[in-house]
């Protein structure tokens, strides 16, 4: 069974929620009309092919997207402040979502448990060492995106039958519907925020192989429920 | 059989010297009786631990080494000129070393090749991609840290006993020393460049799990002799 990490184990998108709002404010001073937040998600959309899922790639887009606004107006101590909320964003500490530390904990003494997350590597790997959790895992990869192919690649490196295969995420465009392309389970867990780039239509999601629970504490009688 | 990536397969060190020249050039403007190069080396080396190796951690540092070096002068402009210096490397094409593309091929026929890489992940799947070598490997592994550690979760991932191990690269700190420290064989092939915080004293490399080659087309007659 394969967990995602950011927003399914650990909270995540608080933490860029609130640096986008704590640039949207900084910028306030250059732009006091306010600034359109579609700016930085078309920066960010436009950055993704080249610098990929994560803190780094979010801090060029920042910058980059400060600088357009003001017309090169940016100051060099802002700049310097967005390098820093990045630096605390790496830093910050791993909270765990409710549940998360108990159901790992029962699952990994009945099912080999595999991290598949994206996004950056070193950071990924600091966050599981931060979380504790990382003794329950058999196998870790951290992915630069998960696609069918991906998970495919997986099913085979761990030797696992598709019909066997639960992959458990709040991501509706990379924990689920790839899983389900490549023949698995999927085990959809909303997070309370959701990352603009990540909504799907709902008819994409009719499928046998298709779960829903409202928290992780959920799974091990779902689980159950398979067998 | 595991290879190391850049600057063993293709040129990598060069893309970094050319993009610091041009920033040392940049900050002439600013300083005209030029910059100290530690500078740059100083903030990399502090932000490592934060921002991993590779592309986005490198621009980043410049980005902040600027605007410490001018007190705060460096203007946007300048910022954005960083930034597309960092995407045009992440852009940038492959261009392998000589005898690598015959060589790989060959040895593919023979021994499971690994490609293990350190560096940010996406940037090194999109080399992989690029160099049109990826077919002949096995497994890719790119990881945060080539340390003896790491070394030892290869070995037991893909059940090669360290004594039939074999670690091709250029950096004696992360391509050889902790290879033999695993138990594994180490083969040494130097780049014409060495990055300054690769180098390491000699007596370290007292092995018989040591060998040193001039080219990549050393390496099958060096591997024959093991046998």
């Amino acid at each position: 069974m394969a967990l995602d990490a950011d927003d399914t184990l650990w909270h995540n998108e608080p933490l860029f929620t609130s640096v986008r709002d704590q640039f949207c404010a900084m910028l306030e001073r250059y732009q006091p009309e306010g600034i359109p937040d579609e700016w930085l998600n078309g920066v960010e959309m436009r950055n993704l092919q080249h610098f990929g899922y994560g803190v780094k790639g979010f801090v060029l887009s920042m910058i980059e997207t400060a600088i357009e606004m003001t017309g090169g107006r940016l100051e060099a101590s802002d700049v310097s402040r967005i390098i820093a909320w990045g630096r605390d964003m790496l830093d910050s500490p791993v909270e765990l979502l409710d549940g998360v530390c108990d159901v790992v904990e029962d699952l990994a003494a009945t099912y080999p448990l595999i991290l598949l997350t994206k996004g950056d590597l070193l950071h990924q790997q600091t966050k599981l060492a931060r979380s504790g959790l990382g003794h329950h895992f058999k196998g870790i990869e951290i992915v630069s995106e998960k696609d069918a192919r991906v998970y495919r690649q997986v099913m085979t490196r761990y030797t696992v039958d598709p019909e066997r295969f639960v992959m458990v995420g709040n991501s509706l465009r990379s924990d689920i519907l790839p899983v389900i392309e490549a023949g698995g389970h999927a085990v959809y867990v909303p997070y309370e925020v959701t990352w603009v780039h990540e909504r799907v239509p709902a008819d994409q999601l009719e499928s046998l192989h298709f779960h829903e629970i409202a928290n992780i504490r959920e799974l091990p009688s779902l689980l159950q429920g398979f067998a």
